[in-house]
């Protein structure tokens, strides 16, 4: 951290109060982590201080992501996992970024039950996000969350994320290990992984596998990835499951911790991990120019009337872009709204 | 244009030599042409000084859009449009973003035949762009690249993608009209257009009409467009052709004309293309970030070393960031920087 950082930091009573809420999360004031989560997804200058202040209690947790189609059971895995960590006295946390997840609310009541004795359960922790559609939005926001987690003590982080858009790619990429859930019925899963979906996924598991075309699925699968380049000395296993009867999850399980461990000491997977966290300031930066511009304030007539020459074809944008970007004062602009 | 602008621009000289090159692009020099196109997709000053000298002679063109799956057949459409629209002669820019396509030279002996004529014309003009992968790339420049073709005369456009990437979603939104290409054997087809790209095509091509499948294909996505909630004023036609006879490609240039005069007369569509300007700006600044910090030169000590830091996990990457984004000399190098 160098002087230019800490000056930017709040008011030092702020600064005070942000790592007492950390002390008091950290032993197990749930309020005081949902409090230290709604600053952090705030973004802006609260965010940064508080993961500031967390910093050093970071870098602990094993970040798993669940991804997959809608009603592939993604939910059930995170559910009956969760269940298998907590027999190791983990502490536990979930984040779903998934609209349809029984997690996030929305489908809440069907799933209840069978979620309800976590709900219940204090070293288990569930937040829900939204990604408030393509363009920007919270997502970005995602890696400060699984930071906050982290610091509060969680042992595993699962995050639940649907589809296979830019957005959920760049979850998936906050995340050390991957797992992608399909069915025999989610028949364009081949043709998503032809389309360079392999180098993000892990570790896949074949859900429902007492269906019709399981075992299709598992071999079409493994010869996709027996074409592929190897990324590392990691090759993704593909695994059976019918997680509704808990049948596999073991094994899952198993699988998501030999790759940490080969992800804490290889060192290939070490400098994709590296590229990964530049990767996400390259991101944050960029989510924050959008937002800066998607919200420009009519009174900063400069911008504003830069952006409304554009819109009606008086200026090239490519042209209004590079005069833009010629401004010095930008940054200064970017750095003090929020 | 603000005085900031002009005297950001090259030296009197170069900025004359500039108009030079234009003016005998208009007047029909090829090599001028190509010349300014070069140094549009090298981007930075080069690209912002020509494409502030041509903007006077843009807004012409109508730019459509052909895109769809490999083996669609969207090169043989482009080639057929083309023929049609040199009858009215119209001057035709053709700019082929797809790896595939035979305009791009990779693939492009077996076709040969086919184009030559329009290689031999000088009305057309044929480039090829790569897309350099999926993380910024060329691809934020094909804008310029349709505007200078734009400058140079043309009538009409045709850009040509493959695949629904997030690169080729942001070309599509540079284009007036986009066409979508589609088989009885791309059965992810309606699968997309749920996931949400019915909003960004215009009309739809079912093409080797005679094979099994087409008519339900075609039943389908007028289904699908029945189910969505309308954009606009256009309903997207679905238009049966075999475009390896040239059998209902004079419908398919009738819908591109039919939409062209809705897009330039509705107020809706008028508002969705100053926001489609608006974001292709927004596109280009970030892109530029990227690159800068993709690129970064390591003697830039305090941003590399930044980099650096969040590589290696000592600093949170929201927090860099932040910390980042309040230097305020950066933007400065963003631009000078090239």
């Amino acid at each position: 951290m160098n002087s230019t950082a800490s000056s930017r930091d709040n008011s030092d009573t702020g600064s005070h109060e942000i790592h007492d809420q950390i002390r008091r999360m950290r032993s197990g004031d749930i309020a005081a982590l949902a409090r230290l989560l709604t600053q952090v997804e705030q973004g802006g200058e609260n965010a940064a201080s508080v993961l500031k202040a967390a910093h050093s209690c970071t870098g602990n947790a094993h970040v798993v992501g669940i991804t997959g189609p809608t009603g592939a059971g993604k939910s059930t895995l995170v559910g009956q996992l969760t269940a298998l960590l907590r027999k190791d006295d983990k502490r536990v946390g979930i984040l779903a970024v998934d609209p349809s997840s029984p997690f996030t609310g929305g489908a809440f009541l069907g799933d209840r039950v069978r979620l309800q004795h976590h709900y219940l359960d204090r070293e288990v922790f569930i937040r829900s996000m939204a990604t408030r559609g393509a363009t920007g939005g919270l997502s970005h926001m995602s890696g400060g969350v699984v930071r906050v987690l982290d610091a509060w003590g969680a042992g595993v982080i699962l995050v639940e994320t649907v589809g296979v858009g830019q957005t959920e790619l760049d979850i998936m990429n906050t995340a050390d290990t991957v797992v992608m859930v399909l069915t025999p019925e989610s028949g364009d899963a081949i043709q998503a992984l032809k389309a360079g979906l392999l180098e993000v996924i892990d570790i896949f598991v074949v859900n429902k596998a007492d269906r019709e075309g399981a075992n299709q699925l598992v071999t079409n699968l493994n010869n996709t990835i027996g074409l592929a380049e190897p990324h590392s000395e990691w090759i993704p296993p593909v695994l059976s499951a019918q997680t509704h009867i808990g049948e596999g999850v073991d094994k899952i399980e198993e699988a998501v911790k030999k790759h940490r461990e080969l992800w804490l000491t290889s060192p290939h997977l070490s400098k994709k991990r590296c590229e990964r966290r530049r990767q996400e300031f390259v991101r944050i930066v960029k989510a924050r120019v959008e937002e800066y511009l998607n919200q420009i304030d009519p009174q900063e007539t400069r911008v504003a009337g830069l952006l409304d020459r554009v819109a009606n074809g008086e200026q090239n944008p490519f042209v209004a872009a590079w005069d833009f970007l010629s401004e010095g004062d930008l940054l200064q602009k970017l750095s003090s709204k929020q």
